[in-house]
């Protein structure tokens, strides 16, 4: 080998689980709802089959996205909102950074991070894994 | 750069996970159970100090196995049997993808899928990392 | 750029995931304890809010280190000790591998455990990445 590649690399910075009872969300309660979800997220939640079980999973998928940022959790409500998680045209979710948790990210080296939700009849679950590429 | 290290290479296309109660998998309904594990499969599971619990934990590990191939979700039932989840020498499951799942994680550019396995009382949980090697 | 740059390969060399009931993990037996979790990390779960949560979500996140390992499981008591996970700076869980562990993880080529710990009401979860770099 004689020449770099240095495009290659993928370093993985951190990594997040978190889950929550679906029940335990206040996903009835307005001033949560709109402290913490994009409005894209709002409108997808509340298209869904069961509009608390997505809201739960897209609370925990933020949980775990900051986590696996690595960043100090003080504030942490603060930047949910910057955490927003849409699927994409294959119905997979996908995570856009904003604000604060985009600043913290770049802080980090973070340049992408994935992410998969998952809930049961009670249980919403959720990975995320941030990656320098 | 005129010589790339492609085997260096090991980029993390997707992640998933996924969580069912033990009592919602039918593994007591043979034509679920035929429908969805391999032979090989089937015998691991039967021999295993819960049947129920091991079919339950390959079950969502085909899920979030299916979930990190980022792939529509329309007809999933459709390859979970292609995709196979058996455990090596050292006891730790592997992932083995045949006839449609392999083609769209070749379609994706998925080379390797890294998945465990988790069963408590109730729960079984499974996550799954698809990379391009 | 002239020369490879071998370093910056990171492969992901296994996943792991555990998860239990709160209640089925045993904090409040002083030989349990004292036979799996370093002073460090009793120190840790003993200062926290609800030291149970916090014994079980070091316990499953052990188990999941493991996993992530790919080694045999036979045996896996005598090494959970050897697997500490403590909070740096900015309060996320960082791994330390000791002894057998050690050994097992650098026979496996295993440089690098990433971990995320979660625990609700009732249910605590870990998640594990070990890989080369």
């Amino acid at each position: 080998m004689t020449a770099p590649s240095a495009a290659t690399n993928s370093n993985i910075i951190g990594v997040g689980v978190d889950q929550e009872l679906i029940t335990s969300v206040p996903s009835h309660n307005p001033t949560f709802v709109a402290r913490n979800f994009t409005e894209a997220e709002i409108a997808y939640c509340r298209a869904q089959p069961s509009p608390a079980s997505s809201f739960a999973a897209r609370w925990v998928g933020k949980e775990a996205v900051f986590k696996s940022l690595g960043v100090k959790s003080a504030g942490a409500a603060a930047v949910l909102k910057d955490i927003e998680i849409l699927n994409d045209d294959a119905g997979v979710p996908s995570v856009h950074l904003h604000g604060e948790a985009q600043v913290k990210a770049q802080e980090r080296g973070v340049a992408n991070v994935l992410i998969s939700l998952s809930h049961s009849e009670t249980i919403a679950i959720a990975f995320a894994q941030a990656s320098s590429t």
